[in-house]
C-alpha cells in the first residue's frame, strides 16, 4: 500500500489517500478492523468479495437508496452491533454508499470513525475527498448532509475493471471538469494525449489520471474546506445545470456524469452569452467533452422547462436567495454569479423563442 | 440587549450569548429575521407569544418528541418554506426543541444558520452552549447528533418565571454540577449563601447564577470543543448514571436534572469506594445536592438492575469499548475511568448482596 496524498480540511482534520494493488490487499485491510467496524456496501460491491466481513449492511444499488431511511437502517445496525464512537463505519461502494456511510458516521454518537473505499471512478475522483456527506430529500439531491472527512480513503483501481462503460464515463466527466478548473493545462493535455489508454483503462494511466485529478480537487478544497469563501464552490462547475437535468429526469435518464458534462457545456455557453467566457476557450473546453463522447448538445423540450427551472431554484448554492452559477473566464479562472433567465433558456432549450 | 459572553468552539466558530430583558424585546428580535427564518417551538413555548412569527413548526412538548421523525418534520418544513443555507433555523424552547433545531440546522443543506432561544433553566445552562445537537434513538439518549454551535444564544430570564418547580430543579442540578467542576469555590459558595433568592427566582440573582454557571461550562468547552481531549467529558459528571436512570424509567420517572443530581452522588460514592475521592469532599458535595432537595439516596431495586446496566453499557462515552465515568478527586479535579461492576452495584442497588 502506498500513501499518495494527504488532504487537510477544516479544524486541521486530514484524509489520507492510499492506493491498493488488488482486492486481496483490500480484503485483508478491511479484515483488520474486525468487529470494531460496520461495513456499508451495496449488493454489487458486496459481490466483489468472496466473503464479506461479519458486521455489514448491504443496500440496494442506485440513487433510489440515497434516502433518510437508508441512513436510519445504517444507524440501527450500528446500535445493534454495539459500535462505539471510537469504532469505524466503512463505506465500500460508489457515491451513494460512500455518502450514506459518511453521513451516518458523522452523526452516530456525534461522529464515529470513517473509512471510505470508493469502487467507482466517480466516487474516487469526487465523493470521497473533501468530506461531503448526505442524502437526497424531497427531490433535492444531497439536500441534507454534513461535512465529515474520512480518516482514510483506500483506492483500489482494480475495482474499476468491472465498471460498465456508462459508469466509467460517469466518473470521467468529473475528471474533465477538473481539467477545466486546473490552474495549469497538465490534466487537460493528459486527457487529450492519453485518450486511448484512458478509455482502455490501462492501470498505470489510470493511476496518473486519478492523481492529477485529485490534486486539482485538493487545491480547491484545502483553501475553503467548508465551502464558505467562494473557492470550493468552483468545484460545482456544471452541477447546477447537471443536477437539475438529473432531477427533472428523476435521477434516471441522465447519469450524474452525463449531467455534469452537459452542465459544464451549458455554463460555458452561458458565460459566453454573458460576455464573460472567451469564445476560443468555450470551444476548446467543449471540444474536450465532445471528444469523450458526452452529449453536450442535448436540449430540453418545452414540457420539461418548468420542472427544470424549479430544480434550478431548489439548488443549495444560493446567496440571498439567488442561485449562483460557476462561470469560467478562462482556464482555472472562474466567477460565481447569477445567470439571467433569458440566458438560461437560451442555453438549455431546443427552441427558446416559443416559450 | 447586553452581550455578556462569547464562547469559541472548534474551527474558531463563536457563539454570542446575549441577555434580553423581557418577552417584548425577544419578540421584536425574532421578528427581525422575517421569512428568512423557520422557528421551531413546542406548544408550551409557542404560547409565550401572542402571535408566533409566520414560518414556524410547533412540536409536542416533552422528550418523546426528540426523535428522528421530528427532525424529518423540521427539514420538510424548511424545504417547503424555501429556506436557503444562509437562512436561519431558530430553536425557541427547552432542551428538546433546541437540540432538535440545532441538529436540523446542522444538516440542512450541510448546515444553515442557527439561533437558540432557551426557555428553560436546564437549556440555558446546559444545552445551548457548546454545540451539542441531536435526538434519542433506539432507547439511547442523544445517541445520534452533531456538534453545531449556534451563532447567537438569546437568554431571556423572564421566561423562567413560568417554569414549574420540578422543571426549575431540572436545570438547577446542572448548576450544582458546575459548582463541583469549577476550579474555584465561587459558584459553590454562591449556591449556599443565596439559596433563598435562587429558589425565589429573584431576577438579579438568576442573572449572576447563569453567568457564573456558564463561565464554568465555557472553560471546559473551549479547551476541548469536540470532546476529544478528555476535558469536555468532565461535564458528563453524573450523566452516565443519570441517563441510565432516566432511560430505565423510559424518560418519565426521573427528570434529567433529578437523574444528574443522583448520578453526581453516585459518582462521588463510586470515587470514594475506588479510593479516589476524599470522604470530606464526598460529604460536602453531596450535602449541596441534598440542600437543594434532590433525592440522592434513591436506590434501584433488583428487578431494574439488568435494564439499568444495559443502559450504562450503551453509553456513548466509551474508550475501547469500556464505559468511562467522570470521578472527582476533589473540587474541579476529575479523572475519567471505568468503574468496576461490584462498585456500580454497591452505589446504585438497595441491596447489592442479594443479586
Amino acid at each position: 500500500m502506498n500513501e499518495q496524498m494527504t488532504v487537510t480540511l477544516s479544524g486541521g482534520k486530514t484524509t489520507k489517500v492510499s492506493y491498493l494493488e488488488d482486492l486481496t490487499e483490500l480484503s485483508s485491510m478491511l479484515g483488520f478492523y474486525g468487529n470494531r467496524a460496520l461495513i456499508v456496501a451495496d449488493s454489487n460491491t458486496a459481490n466483489l468479495f468472496k466473503r464479506m466481513p461479519p458486521n455489514n449492511i448491504i443496500l440496494e444499488p442506485g440513487e433510489s437508496s440515497k434516502t433518510l431511511s437508508s441512513v436510519e437502517k445504517i444507524l440501527r445496525t450500528a446500535v445493534q452491533e454495539g459500535l462505539g464512537r471510537d469504532d469505524y463505519i466503512i463505506g465500500f461502494g460508489g457515491g451513494v454508499v460512500c455518502d450514506l456511510a459518511a453521513f451516518s458516521a458523522s452523526i452516530y454518537m456525534r461522529g464515529c470513525k470513517l473509512v471510505l473505499v470508493p469502487t467507482s471512478l466517480l466516487c474516487m475522483v469526487d465523493a470521497t475527498i473533501g468530506g461531503k456527506a448526505g442524502f437526497d430529500f424531497m427531490g433535492g439531491k444531497n439536500l441534507i448532509g454534513s461535512f465529515y472527512p474520512a480518516e482514510d480513503v483506500l483506492i483500489c483501481p482494480a475495482t474499476l475493471k468491472s465498471l460498465n462503460e456508462r459508469e466509467y464515463h460517469n466518473g470521467l466527466a468529473e475528471v474533465l471538469k477538473h481539467a477545466v478548473l486546473s490552474k495549469d493545462e497538465i490534466l487537460y493535455k493528459f486527457l487529450i494525449s492519453r485518450k486511448s489508454q484512458i478509455l482502455e483503462r490501462d492501470p498505470k494511466t489510470l493511476l496518473s489520471l486519478l492523481q492529477l485529478s485529485l490534486e486539482v480537487k485538493k487545491t480547491y478544497i484545502e483553501q475553503d474546506p467548508e465551502e464558505k469563501l467562494g473557492i470550493r464552490q468552483a468545484l460545482n462547475l456544471g452541477h447546477t445545470f447537471g443536477h437539475a437535468l438529473e432531477s427533472s429526469g428523476r435521477f434516471s435518464k441522465f447519469s450524474h456524469g452525463e449531467g455534469v458534462a452537459w452542465g459544464c457545456a451549458c455554463a460555458l455557453d452561458a458565460g459566453y452569452y454573458m460576455g464573460l467566457t472567451p469564445k476560443t476557450y468555450v470551444e476548446a473546453a467543449k471540444k474536450l467533452f465532445a471528444t469523450y463522447k458526452y452529449n453536450i448538445d442535448y436540449k430540453i423540450g418545452r414540457g420539461d422547462w418548468l420542472d427544470f427551472i424549479n430544480f434550478i431554484l431548489k439548488d443549495k448554492k444560493k446567496v440571498n436567495g439567488i442561485v449562483q452559477f460557476v462561470i469560467m473566464k478562462g482556464q482555472g479562472n472562474y466567477v460565481l454569479t447569477p445567470v439571467p433567465n433569458d440566458i438560461l433558456m437560451r442555453v438549455v432549450l431546443s427552441n427558446p423563442n416559443i416559450i
